[in-house]
């Protein structure tokens, strides 16, 4: 049985409907998948998100949760939203994110990117530059290693090779550009390397940290599977080609 | 007359030489650039910077600049160090940029890199993330805006578009991810354009803040001339192919 996807079309007024039209009519799509289009296609003027759109984009969400949990989606893909309408129709999460995490009871979870020859996860997510450093704790760098670790193998990579990305230039440069990568990071990778996460034979290893500049470049070229991330700008930017 | 370029070849017992020679056999060096690699080869185990290879690396940079003074270069290329056997040596300075800066009376400065489709200038550096926020101001924006502008100016693109970098997830999302592009970033950038930097026809345009995430990708697309960034890996990252 093929795998069957879901697509939210997102807000209607936005690009969603557009770009889902164009990733279905894509050569690259796998025929061993199902795709189906969730979504009401209200009346709108581009680019004008409206209080009727938002409810439709919230709607679509609902609806494909509900088949997800049901069975009958393997997995879904969500086309873009506009938050604040979002808002105004009733949506009460932060993000689509935290809305698939409380409809399907998971607490423990994270932000994952793969695309092209990149895959990442992040450790702290939407939150402002400067508050970094304060949140970034030993325990969010395991528990986001392990969930990326087990993304991994479920890929089907035996015993993955994980990049852990330092915070600091040059990865603080022996503590001369800060000291996190020896207080926090560097503890956080041997507790990822001593925890027994998987069977013996595909263990994951977890090397680092890297240096933040170097760090993308080596994981494209083959040297690592998936590099785990600080903050958010560090793990986008790198997935944009460039 | 074919300008003069001076390449110093770092520290012998690193990568220095090995990449100078195959940089020198490269297809693609300008044929109306004239190449003068500076520096002794003193004995030594590769992979094992001495105090020997530190002193020549050194005499290298002091060789170099005198050189550029008295006009005899019209630009450097430094070869990589090992700094720790430089300072065992007598260097004295952070790095290469403020030796050249010192040697060279030159105090207004910055970290610029061009490569490939993209071109980066940082506005803060060699310093631990969790110090940006904090050493970010206006005036280094506008300083290092204003040395970007004027770089562009020399390699002769007319009328630069410089995006400049927000600090923040999306650029600060209306101040919900931080409020450095409201209160520091947007006012420099009002600044940068609100100054007569040269004549109206080929005045410099700064745009922005622009989401982190998206920026290096619009700039190789065409969009930009260069990106201000606003810390060291903001900028490195995106350089790197990936």
């Amino acid at each position: 049985m093929p795998v069957r996807i879901g697509i939210t079309l997102g807000d209607r007024a936005g690009i969603g409907p557009e770009i889902v039209r164009a990733a279905l009519s894509s050569k690259s799509l796998s025929a061993a998948a199902e795709y189906v289009v969730v979504g009401k296609y209200p009346d709108c003027s581009l680019g004008v998100p409206s209080l009727e759109t938002g409810r439709a984009a919230a709607a679509a969400l609902e609806e494909a949760v509900t088949l997800a949990r049901r069975g009958e989606f393997d997995a879904v893909v969500t086309g873009p939203v506009h938050k604040a309408r979002m808002y105004e129709a009733g949506f009460k999460f932060p993000g689509q994110t935290e809305f698939f995490a409380e409809r399907c009871r998971v607490k423990n979870f994270a932000m994952c990117l793969t695309g092209g020859k990149l895959t990442v996860a992040l450790v702290t997510t939407h939150i402002s530059l400067s508050d970094v450093p304060r949140v970034l704790k030993q325990s969010e760098i395991v528990r986001v290693g392990l969930l990326l670790a087990e993304f991994l193998r479920r890929r089907s990579e035996n015993a993955p090779q994980i990049a852990v990305a330092g915070l600091n230039p040059h990865a603080g440069e022996s503590g001369k550009l800060g000291r996190e990568e020896i207080e926090i990071i560097a503890p956080a990778i041997a507790e990822l390397n001593e925890s027994r996460i998987t069977n013996h034979e595909s263990r994951p290893v977890f090397h680092g940290p890297v240096s933040p500049d170097t760090v993308f470049h080596r994981a494209v070229e083959g040297e690592f599977d998936a590099v785990l991330c600080m903050y958010h700008d560090q793990g986008l930017i790198p997935l944009k080609p460039t």
